[in-house]
Order: structure tokens, then C-alpha cells, then sequence
């Protein structure tokens, strides 16, 4: 079964925040919660646009390169 | 005030959608309402990353090309 789409999502966000911040300092920059990013990180977050451009935002990347 | 992100969403997917399909068909290809259809296009809805997938998968283009 192709892995869900929130959980590879989760893992490619995992992959480029590590390179970059912390949880926490990748939650600060984008005004989400540190527990937010580790929900949306173990693929349990269904997020939304919205959410999709703070995160690319704060990891200062364009939105389509955190979808996997 | 630069336009809001749901705004340019939703007059991009009308532009793509326009030039392939109605709002009918492309709601009935991705799953969802016309309605709900109606709402994107009008930037009226904040979507999640699973209808994103949903709309581009109906329109046959890749997701990113959805993003303004």
C-alpha cells in the first residue's frame, strides 16, 4: 500500500528541517507549536496550505520542495 | 496588503481547471462537492495538503504546480 501521503510528507520534513533547526527553533519561525512539528514529523497532521507556507517560510525554501 | 495565500490558490486552480475541466467534473474526478469547488476557486477555503493532492491528481498536473 503506497505510504500515506502525511507520513511521507512528515519524513521529507524531518529530512530538511534536520539539516537546518531544531523542532523547537523551526516552530518559533513559523508560529506553530514545537509539539505541532512533531506530530506533522510522525505523519499525523492532515496540514493545510497555510501550514505548508509558514513551514517553507521558516526553513526559507519555496513550499513545492517540502512535497515529497 | 499582498493578496491572501487562499485567494491565490484559489484563482490559480480556476485558471488551470478552466482550461480542462467544469467544476463539476473536477470535483466529481477529485472526490469532492462543487460546491466546495466553488469556495476554493472563490479563496474561501484553507485546504489541506490531501485535497491539494486531490486537485492536482483530477487536473493529471503535479501538485507544486498548484502553488502560487
Amino acid at each position: 500500500m503506497e505510504e500515506k501521503l502525511k507520513v511521507r510528507f512528515g519524513k521529507k520534513l524531518r529530512l530538511i528541517r534536520k539539516g537546518k533547526v531544531s523542532q523547537e527553533a523551526l516552530a518559533d519561525k513559523a508560529g506553530l507549536t514545537r509539539s505541532y512539528i512533531g506530530r506533522i514529523e510522525r505523519g499525523k497532521a492532515n496540514i493545510s496550505l497555510e501550514t505548508l507556507y509558514k513551514l517553507a517560510d521558516a526553513l526559507a525554501i519555496a513550499p513545492g520542495e517540502l512535497l515529497p
